[in-house]
């Protein structure tokens, strides 16, 4: 089974974290929701989720895919964090899925994970994200890095995740499933 | 401001529950979460969250709208609850706004709330829902009920609300802020 670290910090952008969370699980993807510091975690709109773990518990571990949600105060929290960046660093080196949205790739940015690759992100981020070929589409993938751009691509973005983790297959039954095409 | 009451049952689904929460609150909409008994819920994909009260505190209370977001067996806990039966019947007698997404629309349909609507649902559903005039959209505003077909049409039933319940400006701005014609 595949499995996907799912990064929260306080503010992270509720819909962009739960619509990954949600259709990765309902892939058979195993998915471990990971905060900063506590279990209980605080979204940009003030819902209350309960984290699966701690980073600090899972951050020597291996997964097949990183995500970062955006959000504010969300993406500052994580691109301040050492040991998100560690793991980003330690997953892209071993060419990991590395997934960010919204404001969040920024962060790959600033590891110079972006460096040469085409990328999206939020429109108001693009200034940030001077290394890399910049295009406006839904989600991009690049070699081990996904980019997306917002709370309305986070659907294509999930998607994409379970495509590359499991199959096309799985992602188009997904998503007539969940009636992504009505 | 608008006040919206979301209905949140063991076995939610998260997507549909989250998006509304998430754009409502956006829009500057109060979103009240109500759990039918302990304010820990845990969702159809196992994310746990906080509810904001319990549905025995605030089921006297007029809002503005009622939300069933789908899944299961979060829907049929809301289906099997009079709390939540009253509470529909309630802001239904005073015209308020009723709106049910995915599996939801069958406990407005068993309510009598359908009848000689315009009205959707998960496709899997449409059996259940005998009399109103079934039509195959993302969402449908008929009179004071909304709904919804699923995860996939979660962002615009949310964005309905919003006209709705403040503007057509509103939700416009919201959608592009949110990236949704990307």
């Amino acid at each position: 089974m595949a499995r996907a670290l799912l990064m929260l910090a306080p503010g992270f952008e509720e819909i962009e974290a739960i619509v990954v969370l949600d259709v990765l699980r309902r892939a058979k993807i195993e998915v471990v929701t990971a905060s900063l510091d506590q279990h209980l975690v605080r979204g940009a709109h003030d819902l209350q989720v309960i984290a699966d773990a701690l980073l600090s518990e899972v951050e020597e571990t291996l997964f097949d895919a990183v995500v970062l949600p955006g959000g504010e105060p969300g993406t500052t929290h994580l691109a301040a964090s050492q040991a998100v960046k560690n793991c980003l660093q330690n997953h892209h080196k071993a060419q990991k899925w590395v997934a960010a949205i919204c404001a969040a790739p920024r962060i790959l940015e600033s590891l110079g994970i972006l460096q040469g690759k085409k990328a999206t992100s939020f429109p108001g981020t693009r200034p940030k994200l001077v290394s890399c070929e910049y295009v406006e589409v839904p989600v991009v993938v690049d070699g081990n890095v996904i980019t997306s751009r917002g709370v309305g691509t986070a659907l294509p973005f999930a998607l994409e995740l379970v495509r590359v983790l499991q199959s096309d297959t799985v992602a188009q039954n997904l998503s007539e499933r969940m009636v992504c095409t009505a």
